[in-house]
C-alpha cells in the first residue's frame, strides 16, 4: 500500500515553450490545490511556435526527461505547439500518462457550441498541425470548423499591448474572417491569448464564447488523476516548484501578469543536456 | 605565397539569430560582391534579443564552431545583440578576425550627426546592454545619446506588417519621447528594422536620419578585408551558401522579402553539437 500511496503524493509536470503555460497551471492550483506541481518553461528556447516539427519534438522530448528527473507521476503539456506537433510522439516514447491542451479545449468547444460552427485561433505551428480540426472532427463528424494563425498575439500579450488601439486593429484583421462566418465559439489555441481575452471578445461580439484551453486543461487533469487513481490525498496546499532554461529573473517578473501574484524561487535548468 | 593566396579566397562568414542578419549580408554581397559567403542562421534558437547575455555568448559560440568548421577567414557577428552581448567573448576565445555590427553603426552615426544628438532603437538585449552609448561614447564623449527598446518591431517586420495603421501606433508609442529629445540621427540597432524604416521615418520626419546598421557594417568589413590584406582577388561572383538550425524551407520564402530575390538550396544545421 505504501508504494501506492507515495505514487500519488508525486508531483504533476507541467511543461511549457516558456510562460504562457502558466495560465494552464494557474487554473491546476485552483482545481487542484493540494497537488504538488513542477513547471518548466523553456525560457531559453521559446517560442515553439514558428519551429518545425523535428525540433517542437525534441525539445519536447528534453522538457519530459527534465519533468520525470524530478519523478513526477503525470505530465501536462501546456503548450499548444508542443501538443499539436509531439504529444503523439512522446506519449509512444515514455510511459508515464500525459495530457495535451488540445484535446480538453476540443470537447469544451463542442460542449458550449449550439451551432456547431467553431472558429480556432494559434500559433502558426498549431494551426498549420490542424490538431484542433483533427481532435475536433473525431468528436463530431458534422462540425464546420475555421482556423486562422494570429502570429503577433504571443508578441503583444508578452509586452502588455492589452488595451490598446493598435492591438485592437491587428485583432481585427485576423478575426474579421472568423466572424464573418458566424461561428459561435472560438477556441483561444494558444496559451498566451486569455491575456488578450478582452480585445479579442470586443471583435467577435458577445454571441461568441471563447473557449479558453487552460481551464478545460485542468479539468480534463482532474478527471484524469481521478481514473489512474492519482490523485494527491493530500489536505494541505501544495508545492509549487518553476524551473527555467534562461532568465529566471525575468520569468519570476512577468509570471505575476499571468498568475495574479508573486512566486518564489525559479530554478535554472541546463535543457540542452536532457 | 600558394598559401596566402588560398586565404584570401576563403569565405567571410556571416552569423545572426534568425533570418534578419540577412540585411547585412544583402550589403555585403553588394559592396564585396566577389567574395564567398557562408551565412549561418540560428533560426532553431531565435530570438536572440530577450535571452541573457549568458544564453547569447554560448549561442554565439556555438555558431562561430559552426563557421570555422567552413574555413572561413573573418566573421562578422550580423546580429546586434550577440554583437552586444558576445563580440568581446568570442574575441577572446578565438584566432580570426570578427567585427559586430555595433561598431560600425555607432561610427556612421557619429559621422553623419551634426547636433550629435543621437538616438538608438534595439530589441531588450541590445538597449539593456547599453552597447552602443559605450560604443558612441567611447568614439566621442560628448554625444547626447536616448535609447529605446521596440520589441515589438521584430516580430512586426516578419509578419510583414509594415505599412499597417497598428504597426504606425505602435511605432508612435516607442519613439515618442526619442523625437522629442530632438535628436538629428537615429541608429536602428536590430537587423530587422531596415524593414519598417517608413514607419519609423513617418514618426521621426525628414530632420532625422536613420543608420542602418547593415550597410555600415559591410563598409567595415571590406576596409577591415583591406587592412588585413584579405580581399578576395577574384573576378567573378562569389559563392554564397546558407545554413540554418530550423526550417531551411520557411528561411528560403522569408529570405526574400530580405534579399529580394530567391536563393538556393538551405542547409540544415544541428547547431547544439557545435
Amino acid at each position: 500500500m505504501k508504494a501506492r500511496i507515495d505514487h500519488r503524493t508525486k508531483a504533476i509536470g507541467v511543461f511549457d515553450s516558456g510562460i504562457g503555460g502558466l495560465t494552464v497551471a494557474k487554473e491546476i492550483f485552483r482545481l487542484l490545490p493540494n497537488e504538488n506541481v513542477v513547471y518548466f518553461g523553456d525560457t531559453g528556447r521559446y517560442p515553439y511556435g514558428p519551429r518545425s516539427p523535428e525540433i517542437v519534438r525534441k525539445f519536447a522530448r528534453q522538457d519530459v526527461n527534465f519533468l520525470l528527473e524530478h519523478g513526477v507521476k503525470f505530465i501536462v503539456v501546456a503548450c499548444n505547439t508542443a501538443s499539436s506537433l509531439a504529444l503523439g510522439y512522446i506519449q509512444r516514447i515514455y510511459n508515464i500518462p500525459m495530457l495535451g491542451v488540445i484535446e480538453p479545449g476540443a470537447k469544451g468547444a463542442i460542449e458550449k457550441s449550439s451551432t456547431k460552427r467553431i472558429g480556432v485561433i494559434g500559433t502558426q505551428g498549431t494551426i498549420g498541425s490542424q490538431a484542433y480540426e483533427k481532435a475536433l472532427r473525431a468528436l463530431n463528424g458534422t462540425l464546420r470548423i475555421y482556423s486562422r494563425a494570429c502570429p503577433l498575439f504571443v508578441a503583444l500579450a508578452e509586452e502588455g499591448y492589452i488595451d490598446r488601439p493598435a492591438t485592437n486593429l491587428i485583432a481585427e484583421d485576423y478575426l474579421v474572417d472568423l466572424k464573418q462566418k458566424k461561428i459561435d465559439t472560438l477556441i483561444l489555441g494558444c496559451t498566451h491569448y486569455p491575456l488578450l481575452k478582452q480585445p479579442i471578445a470586443k471583435i467577435m461580439g458577445n454571441s461568441v464564447q471563447l473557449i479558453d484551453s487552460a481551464e478545460e486543461t485542468a479539468k480534463a487533469t482532474r478527471q484524469a488523476l481521478v481514473a489512474l487513481n492519482l490523485l494527491n490525498p493530500s489536505i494541505t496546499v501544495g508545492k509549487r516548484e518553476f524551473f527555467v532554461s534562461d532568465s529566471p529573473e525575468k520569468f519570476k517578473r512577468i509570471s505575476q501578469l499571468f498568475l495574479g501574484k508573486r512566486i518564489g524561487k525559479v530554478g535554472l535548468v541546463d535543457i540542452n543536456s536532457y
